[in-house]
């Protein structure tokens, strides 16, 4: 009789007790279960995986393969027609009467980056640390399974964050529910992968060659950091990305400078005055055109900015920085604005190795950044018509003989492969909604809803290929490193992505 | 009978037909030995010389100690009284009854380099080739005995002219001399400094210890390139040099430039605009009192410009130069004004290990030519304010986070150690029309009178610390990738080279 009563409590509590139950079920199962967690996370780590390192890369797909598989689905890769190109690894989990399909993606393989520059460690050796090494951190071995783990360790790998955790946290969330005897409520289908931080050049390919078997009402991203503040996020864009090197010349060969200085032109100096007239200095780009096509934000966006937290000062102690760029505009607002970022920059040698030489070529990456309405292949013409307008002879290779004794000024500009749009779901639609509910009930603290990330991922080419939308709801700590040397993941974050990824796939219908 | 009428005629012709069979002396010994030579030199090559490579520095020192003795000379290594100093390396060819004393010039280290950066070869394993790498040049093996050695060959290895050219010039002209039973004309003291690369931190310690030994009349410098024209030069003068490091800064941590572009400064960007607004599109430098306390040039030394070939048009056409800095200005116009160059510049990293990130900071490593008149610590204080003007906190260290929440704009400005002043000696004196006169002898074209090289010699110290005027006599080729990667002497420089310093151990009293 008791037992009668309890369940028909539970039953006219209805849905919302019942995901509390599923949620403390998934929590149970990762508590449980986190030295296998970590360990398996730990081998995926370990595999090297830029996506222009052929073998290696391929060997992640093969790993993420038997990860499926040993969880009892029916793994598949996903080929290019191309040659060398790391395949996706798809799989699917159907739901009998399900009327909504979603694709949950993320992708395995991280940026280039220098060994040389990762503090007591190689990008591909994981180590756990006591904390972030910003903080101190200490090097821990991994805990025995009699050890508890405390969730404000940190694992310091390349892709600890972005993005293999998106692969682990959404296969240990299918685990999960699994064992824990619960139900998606829409078909789920997984895709990782294989070349996002090459910028994607054959995602299209792949797609395309898959439409059937990728139809989908929304693909949901797992990419990128939480806010700043550590509050769970849902973003529904993601900005555009491409990138030009440029390269301008002096004397055909290196000069001493003190035999040639004040007479032969230094390719550094011709950079710095060129890098220089590209933006102003509150950091706005000068090059004209760069804000024209720019699409404005709507009512539902600007609310969701105006509520998301404040963070900015908080932000700008952490980071050491005095001041911003943006003439004082929020970080949330100025994400909403194309970008113009000077990745990287060479001439000559610095430190030791630096010698009293005119440098025969001084070189910069950019990274361009755009919003909804840029197109970024029109952003880099505007680029080139700016590096022209600045007096400069623009081409796309080495400059002839010839064209050095024509050109006082001669700019290489290239732009490279893989560059794609910005993409932006309303916020108002009805999945919009579902996302931000399923995320939110994981959640003590609300959670903040983004019109756009200040990342970039290949989302247009998703929704240019296939009838869709997307939604990133991305789980690693802001302070990961992303990118950089000594990237890193905050193991709570893991956890909670878990829970987060479970509870997309078990959103209201 | 006739035999002492061709001996009366001899003697009636005088000094200058004397000259003329010491110099066949010197040229036929030259020639007779010239395997040898090559052999000698390329083993000196084959030493590492950085200065700061303590235990390969000291081995070059070692080398030419042997050398010296081996021409029964009895060397003495000068040592500073600081540690880990390279010696000087000295030994003195006394001559009865001379009324002048000349000290002869060179330094055996040589500028740092990038191994990586050589084409076909290591910096330290001298190769020869048929002609310049630019020009097409092939591997050649040394040659046997039996086979003959042709002029416009070069051999390439660091220091192959900077500076080991040198010693290697002298102590061959010493030989041949001897050889030629050629008594010199004045007292001749030798002088090989080891750290002269490095700014010759030690070169007024090691003076100065030795005040007694090193004084004389002149000290003549072999060191530099000839002019590009390829007739011979002395040089009355050399500019002074310093170098400033300088760094800028952005956050504490490498930012995603998606998540952080826009808002978060770019030290690259900063770094852009503070060089940049260091010197004019001309080239001419825009920082306060650059020019100011510049000595203007006397008749004389206006005159040899004057006289000086006319070369630029060339030079920029074998440069590959469509444009010069200097509003039209000559080379040998400019090189007597005070310079500041760009050597190295960076920020982050280009080429496939650029990644999407704005960097921590951005470097650059700047190099201040002076002229007569100019201070060099003045030069950096005017820099350094500079820098203050453009709204930097400029430290000297790195930034504490107390500085970077206070300072928008920091930068760490630091002077190297080794910088000195510019040197010049009147062109009239009988010293420096000896020296004209002498090298002038061994040339069938008029050579070419400089009142300043652009590059720099610690001269200063020398004339600070002793009673005695320098002159430069060059002897390597002017295309001679000096502090640059693929350095190379044309064997012909060489070959002249000792001609030049056999005329001026014997020039006129």
């Amino acid at each position: 009789m008791r037992r009668l009563k309890l369940i028909l409590i539970i039953a006219l509590l209805g849905q919302s007790v019942f995901a509390q139950t599923n949620q403390d079920k998934i929590k149970q199962y990762r508590r449980t279960n986190e030295h296998e967690i970590l360990r398996e996370f730990v081998n995926l780590l370990s595999i090297p995986n830029v996506a222009s390192d052929h073998e290696n890369v391929r060997r992640n797909a093969a790993f993420i393969f038997e990860m499926m598989k040993r969880r009892g689905l029916e793994p598949r890769l996903l080929e290019a027609k191309t040659a060398n190109v790391p395949p996706a690894v798809y799989a699917e989990w159907k739901t009998p009467g399900a009327t909504r399909t979603i694709v949950l993606y993320a992708h395995y393989d991280g940026q280039p980056t220098d060994p040389k520059q990762w503090t007591g460690m190689l990008p591909w050796q994981p180590v756990l640390r006591s904390a972030a090494l910003e903080a101190g951190g200490k090097l821990l071995s991994l805990p025995n399974i009699s050890e508890s783990i405390n969730p404000e360790w940190r694992l310091y790998a390349r892709s600890a964050s972005d993005d293999k955790a998106g692969v682990m946290a959404i296969l240990t969330a299918f685990t999960a529910l699994k064992a824990g005897d619960i139900k998606p409520t829409s078909n789920i289908k997984f895709f990782f992968e294989g070349e996002e931080e090459a910028g994607s050049p054959h995602l299209g390919e792949i797609i395309n060659l898959n439409k059937d078997l990728l139809a989908s009402d929304a693909w949901i991203i797992c990419d990128g950091p939480v806010h700043q503040s550590g509050r769970k996020q849902a973003v529904f864009g993601v900005r555009g990305d491409t990138n030009v090197d440029v390269t301008v010349y002096g004397a055909k060969r290196p000069l001493h400078s003190g035999h040639y200085g004040n007479w032969a032109p230094n390719p550094a100096a011709i950079l710095t005055r060129l890098l220089a007239s590209m933006k102003d200095d509150a950091g706005r780009v000068t090059i004209a055109g760069w804000y024209d096509d720019t699409q404005p934000l709507g009512e539902a966006e600007q609310r969701a900015i105006a509520e998301a937290p404040q963070y900015d000062a908080e932000l700008k102690t952490q980071l050491g920085l005095a001041g911003t760029e943006g003439s004082g505009k929020s970080l949330l607002e100025l994400i909403n604005l194309p970008s113009l970022n000077i990745n990287g920059m060479s001439s000559g040698d610095v430190g030791s190795l630096a010698r009293n030489v005119i440098p025969t070529t001084a070189s910069a990456v950019l990274d361009l950044r755009l919003v909804k309405g840029n197109d970024y292949r029109r952003q880099v013409a505007r680029l080139t018509e700016h590096i022209r307008r600045q007096g400069f002879y623009v081409i796309d290779r080495e400059p002839t003989d010839e064209e050095r004794l024509k050109h006082a000024l001669i700019a290489k500009v290239v732009h490279r492969s893989g560059g794609y749009n910005a993409e932006r779901t309303p916020m108002d639609l009805p999945i919009s909604l579902a996302v931000s509910e399923a995320v939110q009930a994981t959640s003590a603290q609300p959670i903040v809803r983004l019109p756009t990330a200040g990342g970039s991922l290949p989302l247009s080419i998703i929704t240019e290929n296939l009838r869709t939308v997307t939604v990133t709801v991305p789980i690693a700590n802001y302070d990961n490193n992303q990118h950089a040397e000594n990237e890193n993941i905050r193991l709570q974050n893991l956890w909670d992505g878990i829970e987060t990824f479970a509870a997309l796939m078990t959103m209201k219908q």
